[in-house]
């Protein structure tokens, strides 16, 4: 069958239709319009010659055998946070699932895979990644029974309910055997594309995190009666260090943000005395994300000294970055270089499924796609449709070059 | 009688164990407790020669007749905030009495009041001053009857309970057609004199207060995608500013100050998109406090130019800087230093009833009592026993030579 990136599109609207409400897309993992999302795709893939298979952890393979065992996969995901965006995830699987159809009537010389990994968001369960870390290796048999939602439910409960047994969930690693690259194209969701007017960028891997709880502690008095010199304020040495960020961000060519900010007592006519603040830092290169945080807490300890505060702290989150495979990145940049004049390399802030196959050291790569005004986990998440079309197009061609590099690799 | 300070931490302890519950003073104006105080108060009162009389507005006067009609005020109040301290008014009251004991053998050259002002924190209405505002003519009669708590009970309710006429509460303000001079002794309720190593001190005005809200609208986005120079972040904003706001206040010899800072959407991945910052000046000198706020306001205006936000200003609070009377102020540091070896001239942050004596036109100054760690409105609140005997004596002191002043100027 022909590539038709249209088909792609009139998709993702049918899609868009049946699992949103005016507040966005709804398709919360292991929810009933999420399902709803699955059975509405199962449909899609009626004409295609394939093997379809529910894994342990609830990842849903769509197999076309090829002449070589060795395994090309394809991956995204059809979960969305609650009140989402309409291309967050789907529009990597309905991609995929067009450049299989080109497929649907030779054996391809190797088998291909498309796979809709299950919970990738972690909104209900806050655990992200869940299918493709059972299948990666990385998810703890103890957090699949730990962990629970808002209201006290278990996930291993809600996985009995899907027909899974959480006993078996991270036997879904067996998958992997005959993995040899795992190909991702996803929204960029930032404004980097968008600001360089290009549609599409090669991702060179996903940067790694360093997320901690600053506590400022300072004392609380009444603001009219406390001269300058003599105050002990919470927030003026929070803001010291909110400022440091940015400087230490453009330092090592990362991110630092401080998201949350919270104040105590958080009234008008008192001195704050206690300021709590989070914060993000993101980098793609391991040393130079260990150089930021060192800086940093370096930096709020100097400002505590000065300002009479003292500092507790608290590690939130610690990952490193991933690179992705250089070959397929290179692999993606001629494929869009193919169909645009220009293509951007980039790093991904964000997590992506891609990041644990890497872990599992199956060679992976991203492409993506310029997002309207860097908007997600939103409804008003947008791409210009005539990008979603290229980089349909571009996978195709990513896919059928990857084929032949995975074929001259094993041969 | 001879003057007995000692009396006076007495009777301030007997006031706390009746008024002062686990979480600290109990003594809300209008509420049982402070009807309790009042009571105990009137009791204090049965051996000294004098008239009492509750006004219009609730506050109680006790006075003692003397030669001349015109009067010298001494005032303080019995009321507390919740979870108050045991000095923050009653000590004012309790050692003007002390001060009028002095007197009850005796006819003075003129009439000496001492006045329990109704209602000076305005915890349960949020109009603090109250009484004491009735009496200067700044209250307004819209505000009595517009004025309820936060279970919706209303002010004019409240004053019909205890015997007053919400209609006639504003022609307090005739009380004051005798009045030559007003005192008033308070403990500081910040650390100055504490710093400094002294007792006591004369206090030349209450600072004028500017309170604005400034919000920081800038532009959310996840914190990982969005590049630094790409970003619009509300907070990094609102730091710049905190940190102008102490320059500002060095410059100009006042104090400045951000209470609260609330940042939305307050997400440890989210850049924030708004910040609501309250901001608190205040400066003695009028020119002063407006250069302050006009820098403030410019510089805010150029940061968020900078930064690409945009700002929203709300306007709380505008009060004009109070001074006290000169010649009073004289006295008063004359009087402390017939007592301890060294006294400082300070302003007021907080405001307080004094400051509606003197905008009221009557000639009008405070003494400030250490308060240990500056703290107050809080159980902690407290002064040096002895700080307190000798701001009693100092009090006397200072009576007396604002008779002899009040004689000679209208003799």
């Amino acid at each position: 069958m022909q590539l038709d990136p249209k088909r792609t599109i009139s998709a993702l609207r049918e899609l868009r239709a049946l699992t949103e409400n005016n507040k966005g897309a709804q398709r919360v993992a292991f929810s009933p319009t999420w399902q709803k999302a699955r059975d509405w795709f199962l449909n899609q893939l009626r004409d295609l010659p394939c093997h379809i298979r529910m894994d342990e952890a609830g990842n849903l393979w769509v197999k076309i055998k090829g002449k070589s065992p060795k395994e090309l996969w394809i991956g995204g995901h059809l979960d969305s946070v609650p009140a989402g965006g309409w291309l967050d995830g789907t529009f990597d699987l309905l991609a995929g699932l067009e450049v299989l159809r080109t497929f649907g009537k030779s054996i391809p010389p190797l088998t291909l895979c498309l796979v809709d990994w299950a919970d990738e968001e972690g909104s209900r369960f806050g655990r992200s990644l869940l299918g493709s870390s059972a299948v990666s290796g990385s998810l703890k048999k103890e957090e699949i029974f730990s962990l629970k939602d808002s209201s006290g439910i278990f996930l291993c409960d809600v996985l009995s309910d899907y027909g899974l047994d959480p006993e078996k969930v991270t036997e879904a690693s067996k998958q992997k055997i005959n993995a040899a690259a795992y190909l991702e194209v996803h929204i960029e969701q930032g404004p980097v594309l968008e600001n360089l007017s290009l549609p599409l960028g090669a991702v060179i891997g996903t940067a790694g995190v360093i997320r901690q709880r600053l506590i400022f502690n300072g004392i609380s008095n009444h603001c009219g009666s406390t001269p300058m010199d003599l105050r002990k304020d919470a927030l003026v040495g929070a803001s010291r260090l909110i400022l440091f960020l940015r400087s230490v961000a453009y330092r090592y060519k990362g991110v630092a943000t401080a998201g949350c900010c919270e104040v105590e007592p958080g009234v008008v006519t008192a001195i704050p005395g206690i300021c709590r603040l989070t914060i993000d830092l993101r980098n793609l290169n391991k040393t130079n994300l260990e150089k930021m945080w060192n800086e940093t807490f370096a930096e709020a300890q100097r400002i505590v000294q000065e300002e009479g505060l003292s500092l507790d702290c608290e590690n939130l989150m610690q990952i490193d970055p991933v690179l992705f495979h250089p070959q397929l990145v290179e692999l993606c940049k001629q494929s869009i270089l193919e169909v645009v004049p220009q293509v951007h390399t980039m790093g991904s802030g964000p997590l992506h499924d891609g990041t644990e196959m890497a872990k599992a050291g199956i060679p992976s790569a991203m492409m993506f796609v310029q997002s309207k005004g860097g908007i997600s986990h939103n409804p008003k998440e947008d791409s210009d449709l005539e990008h979603l079309e290229l980089a349909v197009i571009a996978l195709e061609k990513w896919v059928k070059k990857t084929i032949d590099w995975i074929v001259q690799s094993y041969p």
